[in-house]
């Protein structure tokens, strides 16, 4: 196991710390994971990310906050938005984990806070903002802010309202781990409390009472015994699930509860919105007392549009759903299809050990490349093990 | 709505405040209402309690902490323990409730905290220890502090350890509230975690997971199809139950929760010992993991003893079995035969509107007095509305 200094340390006070986009792009990840860039403390990986992609003069380049957006401007026929979040999740605090800054080295795996959501992602993009010179399709690279905390501090959400002709494009990619995969859409969510009423009660005298957690027996009963379906959308199975996150009741050990909530979370495919989504739970739970307190909507693969279908051509890999909701539903929102692509397995997503392997980086970062008309990185990477 | 001043503003300080045993019991009630003894602050209360029944020639007075005894020494065959605690539950803080300090009377009606918890059945003990200077049996007084906080903080059980002798009897009646009925025995209490376990998964990719809210689906089920038994002991009915008393599962929004833990209690007739509970609830929940948290075992009621038998003569109404765990169980296993009599509706106990009125705290003391040989008050409460 080797550790790599940190690149602050020879960073002068001030300065933006520099990066290196024209060598291994496995370095790069490598590098931005020595920055620390937990959401809300993104400030210094922004300002290494914007004073790089100064330094490119066929870029113009936008800051909003500690987002930034480069983009070519090449009058081509279209143009595709890489996207890719700065922020992490908070480092780990188990003692021993190894998902910490400084980063480590096993032989070819790349273990650190951010080396598999999403710094492998966003070294790729760096990588080929550096590179392509002349790329087949106009690109608008997009490098944001608070992905990882609660969407109103979004840096994309934001950018999508002070400046929303940055986010213009005809198809978006969004560097999100996926093992190199072409995921689609999204499923969307939506959460719901279900709540039980009863009359308290002292417990020595409980028939004096209505118990409402014995009420909510037939909540979680439904909860049990629902089968979660599997929709096709545009030729992707996306899973469903219904599942109760939380529940709460009762408020001391000899008092009957009058109340007890539980919290619904459902997971639905892209062919419903959000008002199909309450028309289900709310029929599975007629007669009980439900509100949704929380929703975002899916977004259909758009894997039909010609850009899409080209770049899972030069993939040449099956494209598959993506479960979880991510910024593509934002892009699908203002009719943009998006997808997602990027390196790293999304199950390692946030874990303590989440890592990368240096194979993965190049191997998104060279389909992205064959797909916009650049030079394959294999010659470059030429000895590097795969 | 009458208010009548504190009686603390009259005394000295250091002085203990001043009662007046041999006047109206009701009046005696209001005084001891205006005591606040909210439970941890009893030293007043018990300084004034103690001070009354030193002043009484024929009791030998016995201190331990805030716990008063007071007995006769006359050798009658038979020895009777009257036992009431001097603490209450804290103060109301609703706006408006009318379970204050000071007291107030509405008509014949006393409004006040401790109003039916206990110190209306207080009053009678005091009553009874200032006027029966020769009665047809011992008697021991015991007032105590802690009564309304967890058992290890009992008066009434660090009595027990620190004199046991004080507790002798041949039956004892705690004066806690029954409506003037003979309330006898209690009911047996435990309480259990019942837990289920899951597997932690992102919501997005529930299928990864196991969800222990939904394993608790069958514990409420068999919760909400319970049916309690009604079982006769002695001759009482005693009515059981089985409640979830609270339930506590999830940890986030969006993560398939891997624990949840329902608190059940169960109330069960003195037939069975906290072991013959057990075996029921374990057997109820049989492949759950359960762990009992917490018992006390009920008491019989020992109404076929014949001081007994004739102190329910002598009340001249039908017995009750007594549904809460009260000190009778204490007594109960000391192998003393206990019942509970006293003014006020139990419902009322620790209601922010408790009250009791003139005519029960007399009717109470009237049935002690006739069963202890004494004279009745009724002639002293002439003119008094009943």
């Amino acid at each position: 196991m080797q550790s790599e200094p940190s690149p602050a340390s020879g960073a002068k006070a001030g300065a933006p710390i520099e990066l290196d986009l024209h060598g291994d792009v496995a370095g790069l990840a490598a590098a931005l994971i020595n920055i620390e860039s937990v959401s809300g403390n993104e400030r210094v990986l922004a300002d290494a990310v914007e004073a790089a992609l100064r330094a490119i003069p066929w870029l113009a380049v936008h800051r909003d906050g500690d987002a930034i957006v480069a983009r070519t401007g090449l009058g081509r026929k279209e143009r595709v938005v890489l996207a890719g979040h700065l922020d992490t999740v908070p480092l780990p605090t188990a003692a021993g984990a190894r998902g910490t800054v400084p980063i480590s080295w096993e032989g070819e795996i790349l273990y650190g806070r951010g080396a598999t959501d999403m710094k492998g992602g966003v070294a790729v993009q760096l990588a080929l903002a550096a590179t392509l010179e002349d790329p087949n399709r106009d690109i608008t690279f997009i490098f944001y802010d608070h992905e990882e905390v609660a969407a109103p501090k979004s840096g994309l959400g934001r950018l999508l309202r002070n400046s929303p002709e940055m986010l213009a494009g005809d198809f978006a990619i969004l560097l999100e781990p996926t093992n190199g995969t072409v995921e689609g859409g999204c499923n969307g969510t939506t959460r719901y409390a279900v709540n039980t009423h009863g009359v308290a009660a002292h417990s020595a005298r409980a028939w004096m009472g209505t118990n409402a957690i014995h009420g909510a027996a037939r909540v979680l009963q439904v909860l049990s015994d629902y089968e979660p379906r599997t929709v096709a959308v545009d030729g992707l199975d996306y899973r469903e699930s219904l599942n109760a996150v939380r529940i709460n009741g009762g408020i001391a050990g000899n008092v009957i509860p009058d109340a007890c909530e539980v919290e619904v979370n459902y997971r639905f495919a892209p062919d419903k919105d959000i008002q199909g989504a309450d028309e289900h739970v709310l029929g599975l739970f007629e007669g009980f007392d439900v509100v949704r307190t929380d929703g975002a909507g899916g977004a259909r693969p758009g894997l039909q549009h010609p850009a899409a279908a080209s770049f899972v051509a030069a993939v040449g890999r099956e494209p598959k759903p993506k479960f979880g909701w991510t910024d593509v539903a934002r892009f699908s929102e203002l009719g943009i299809p998006a997808v997602n692509f990027g390196p790293g397995d999304p199950l390692l997503a946030h874990s303590d050990d989440e890592h990368v392997s240096r194979a993965a980086i190049h191997e998104s970062l060279d389909a992205l490349r064959r797909w916009l008309g650049g030079e394959s990185t294999t010659s470059r990477s030429a000895g590097i093990a795969q």
